[in-house]
């Protein structure tokens, strides 16, 4: 495809009534967003619908005549209430024909079936579209269809993510427009959205053929940079650009998490972890111990729930608590100095705060967290007061806790 | 709204190139879906749409066409990509004007910003759709607005879960087209999918007006009732007779988490709890101490990462470790009672096991998983393998482990 032509669009339409209804979230329609972006089509939208024949038709209708290609997840089964492949033939105009192929491997599944009924049901997956080629199923039994159409092609599949991914990988192999340069996601923490934004486009403004999408997510900013007619190398460079510009707050330019990078950064300098926790509950082990491998640096946590804990686990004094209270600087850096000692570690982290939504007072309001940081030489300790609910206090507490450990393992200048 | 009068349709649409590029899963589609619901709308369609102006206001003009409830989310913050504002009006063929409360406000926030220019971007957010009801933001920044349509309501709400949900709540109390009977969600563990439907399928019979969906999702299913002409009391009826079915599998009947149950039952009866975790590294005790109030029963854990945490903080012997490995009965009974003494609990469960990718081998396979539960008079353990990648043996341990809890703390008979 030459510089300049039209970039193809592409819809992609996942069937249920359940994920209308929002009772389960769609994974499908994600993952067939990303595959048909990077075989070069524009993904323009993903739209949830129920198990509704004439709301499918209408959809397949509309979409196959705005874009490239359009396709279609779930609905494809035995059962009643899917109903994909007839408003498909209905949205189209087209007859459907039994595929001799797969109903005598479905004859043979269908005979193993107990419940009357249930082999003419399993049968009606046999049904394809006139005119369209058959994805033969890997696992499961209902085979996929790729349909031309009049700017393209419709495909369906079936919505099981395990039977429908490597037909989604088939169909895309023969419909790649061209190569897309997947997008480069710019990790960020500590910057409000709106700052993070004005720099990144600031550091972009020599760059032509690149967008910026800016994302914010509790404490954590992502900035995407979607490339149009550049390559990999022109993105990469603009991605350095942009990174730069938003130092020290960018914490990974090639889509790594912050726990990601904590546990890459202390490997890399041989630097072993371990956390004292409080309002954080082991959310934050818990984020350090997602990362595989992360057991060659991460010793271990203390989740020190009640005082008693601080004390017998942690060596919090009894002084300390009773001047101070547990969510205090004095406790804090005792309980980082305490894990430290008790985990053998190189550097601890502790955290002590008030999530609430109780627990909190006109000193010490709900949404305080105190952090320390102890690496055997020193102790150094600060506050934050974070906005939100219980869940959201926590969640900041525990990013802010992977940030101060990121700038702690960071390599040495 | 009287029986047989047509049921009034929602559309959602969420606003954001990064989640039709499936880079971000989008939470807010589901959650408004459930909301528009419950409050008596059938949710016709969820719709991802790239931040373009013209591909917005084509899904609005369309959607507020077809539908009488259209619910937008995102979009509304003050980057320049934030175009649903200009997107509705373009759709709605209505100027937008500044509300000058909200402007006031936000000329407060801006004067915080350092950036230069991000102040007039803050008050991008000032501007609403003629004749729209103002929404007042209690975080974040950007106003949410309820717009007359022909059909019915169009809202804007902005795309940060935080801020838009308590939007939503508001505009919808007033759109209630009928009080809907909430579903029952029924919450039942260590039962298969199957089995789950064909259980509640048999207690059902006798209930007419209840439809029945079954969710798996990793250890844990939900199995669903929906009222159809049916009263609270009723449906109620129905979910006691469907949960006896799945005892002693069913935890909840109320929506409640596995975690909530289990901190709720613990306290019912006086008992404190203390966790030795391994490769679940911290996610019990995250999923425990996400429940308000739990510090009441929950006194902490030590994540034991290093088998020399096991052997220092637990009380692990070596010989133990070195004849039978971390993984394994001798190990896990150890890290109980090891818990049980270090946190002066009454009840300790501890969990070790092979989370992968790497550690593995013929006698322990990846997703092998030792949990043991010591209540002072004796300690019990058991196995399982787990299948599936890293985090997913890690979520089914944690279930796993809650569950444990769940019938430890259980109300005696």
């Amino acid at each position: 495809m030459t510089a300049g032509a039209p970039v193809p669009t592409a819809a992609v339409l996942v069937v249920g009534t359940e994920l209308v209804y929002g009772l389960r979230p769609d994974t499908n329609g994600p993952d067939v967003a990303r595959s048909v972006a990077a075989a070069g089509y524009t993904p323009s939208v993903i739209a949830a619908l129920p198990d509704d024949r004439s709301v499918i038709a209408a959809h397949v209708r509309d979409a196959t005549s705005a874009h490239d290609l359009v396709v279609v997840t779930g609905g494809l089964g035995p059962t009643h209430d899917d109903v994909t492949r007839e408003a498909a033939a209905d949205a189209l105009g087209l007859p459907l024909r039994v595929e001799h192929d797969v109903a005598s491997t479905l004859e043979g599944i269908a005979e193993g079936h107990r419940e009357p009924g249930a082999a003419s049901q399993v049968l009606r997956q046999a049904c394809v579209l006139e005119g369209a080629r058959v994805l033969t199923p890997s696992t499961g039994t209902a085979p996929g269809q790729v349909v031309p159409t009049a700017r393209g092609h419709l495909v369906l599949l079936p919505g099981p993510p395990g039977e429908m991914r490597p037909m989604l990988a088939e169909s895309l192999a023969a419909l790649v427009r061209r190569e897309q340069v997947p997008p480069r996601v710019i990790g960020c923490v500590d910057i409000r959205e709106s700052d993070a934004q004005l720099r990144a486009e600031r550091a972009l403004e020599g760059h032509r053929g690149v967008s910026l999408t800016v994302l914010g997510r509790p404490s954590l900013v992502d900035v995407v940079l979607i490339a149009h007619d550049l390559d990999t190398a022109a993105l990469a460079a603009a991605a350095d650009e942009v990174a730069s510009a938003l130092a020290p707050h960018c914490y990974a330019t090639d889509g790594a998490s912050l726990a990601e990078v904590v546990v890459g950064g202390a490997a890399a300098r041989g630097i072993t972890l371990g956390l004292a926790e409080s309002c954080t509950g082991g959310l934050v082990a818990a984020a350090l111990t997602d990362v595989p491998g992360s057991s060659a640096t991460f010793r271990g946590a203390i989740v020190a729930y009640a005082d008693e804990i601080k004390r017998s686990a942690l060596r919090v004094s009894h002084d300390v608590l009773a001047a101070h209270g547990a969510v205090s600087e004095a406790c804090v850096r005792e309980m980082a100095t305490g894990a430290r000692e008790m985990l053998g570690a190189d550097v601890a982290m502790a955290i002590t705060g008030i999530a609430g939504p109780g627990g909190g007072g006109p000193d010490k309001p709900v949404g305080l967290v105190w952090f320390a940081v102890a690496d055997g030489s020193s102790v150094s300790a600060g506050s934050r007061a974070f906005d939100g609910d219980r869940s959201l206090v926590r969640e900041r507490a525990t990013v802010h806790a992977l940030d101060l450990l990121r700038l702690t393992v960071a390599p040495r200048a």
